[in-house]
């Protein structure tokens, strides 16, 4: 099997996570699969690299007989080891996830998740970003493999510009009750956050971030819109953040 | 003053940094000044933003009569404690930096000094990261400081989309040596990813990261031409990742 189809997968909820089984079990019917995923939950923690601390990789048999490593750094860093150090190639693709909880409009920013699928992006290869509209650490990742799997097939019958990388999002609803897969846009949605505010044992304050959801957008091609009508969402996400409209009334500015 | 301006400092060096003196220096001639940024270094931090782990906020006189404010989480956190928390009503402007380094190209989605940058545009508020392309702890940041403020000028008198924020990066070169100002867009270069491998003194294997920037872009209209051609650059940059022309392409996929 050598030219078998070579499939890193990571996440942010760490190697424990059942959302990562969920993906691996899916993942193996479209090739040869290795795991670097964080040690630990990773949750919330965007494109941040290790550059202060040193990053440790230790063999793990948790996936049974695939080839696994948990690693001490975030899910960027996964990548980055898992190519550089784990691999020492390009893999064919890249799946990140499942993970336990929705990571659709701005939360893409926020998403370990998804930042790992746009390093792979960065890498110039096939990745995309799994995660079901279910906090639950016992989720049921079923529809979501099934819809997952949908999708890796039609990327690798027609392939995207590998710059490219897929944001999937997957409402909380049985296979039966999805109403199918919209691509689509990514809300401008954001979070109003608050923090609440507590007292440690000397009198000191202390802060946890908390916050309400507030869906401002109200278009109707938008990925929250997708999910809140019972479709799986995709999202072709890249990372050149120039806004190009502004670039083009402020190009000229004489400064 | 009533009316006086009010302007949120952060930075991802910290609050230690010559970085963020230098731009709160620059900044008090634009209004009153508030400094809500991390106690420790936090680059390569991304939009991270610390959901596992308490935060503590502690008034700091390390800025003299400028009320500042040190805090344990990340550059992002620092925008919203800063907004929610500390000022309970969002600034009329953020600024964010003077980064030890440049943050041109994609390092732009590693950046903690852009991501709290981004974070103000999400909430709708004119902010800008300021980056010197010089590492060095005692870097003479007065060049920056002279560009910048003609650029925070030109955006007063000009404003653009409140969603939009404005990543600025200065060579290293002095004020008569710099040879204008440049609004171009985000390069596509990339980081060819490299770890040190050392033995801990157990036998143990740990890594650095470290890697080469491969400028593979070679069009005369990016941040990377600018600065190397002794331009500050200017890249107007937003929080939508959607690769809208692969929209285009694939949003009739039939799944």
């Amino acid at each position: 099997m050598e030219n078998e189809r070579l499939i890193l997968v990571t996440n942010d909820d760490s190697v424990h996570a059942k959302g990562i089984h969920a993906l691996v079990e899916m993942a193996k019917q479209f090739g040869r699969v290795v795991v670097v995923a964080p040690d630990k939950p990773q949750s919330g923690m965007g494109h941040a690299i290790t550059i202060h601390d040193p990053i440790r990789l230790s063999s793990t048999a948790i996936f049974g007989e695939v080839e696994a490593y948990s690693c001490s750094g975030t899910p960027v860093d996964c990548v980055k080891l898992g190519i550089y150090e784990v691999l020492h190639r390009k893999p064919d693709l890249i799946f990140s996830g499942i993970n336990h909880g929705e990571n659709s409009s701005t939360n893409v920013l926020y998403s370990g998740t998804m930042s790992a699928a746009i390093e792979g992006a960065m890498e110039g290869i096939p990745s995309i970003g799994f995660s079901l509209a279910d906090f639950d650490a016992n989720a049921d990742f079923s529809a979501t493999q099934y819809f997952g799997a949908k999708i890796v097939q039609q990327l690798l019958d027609q392939p995207i510009s590998s710059s490219v990388c897929l944001n999937v999002n997957v409402p909380k609803l049985t296979q039966s009750e999805i109403q199918g897969i919209q691509v689509c846009k990514q809300a401008h949605a954001y979070w109003a956050d608050r923090f609440e505010r507590r007292k440690d044992q000397h009198g000191r304050d202390y802060f946890w971030l908390t916050g309400e959801f507030s869906d401002v957008d109200q278009r109707p091609d938008t990925d929250l819109h997708a999910l809140k009508n019972g479709f799986v969402s995709v999202v072709p996400t890249h990372f050149d953040l120039t806004a190009y409209e502004t670039l083009e009334r402020i190009k000229n500015w004489k400064i």
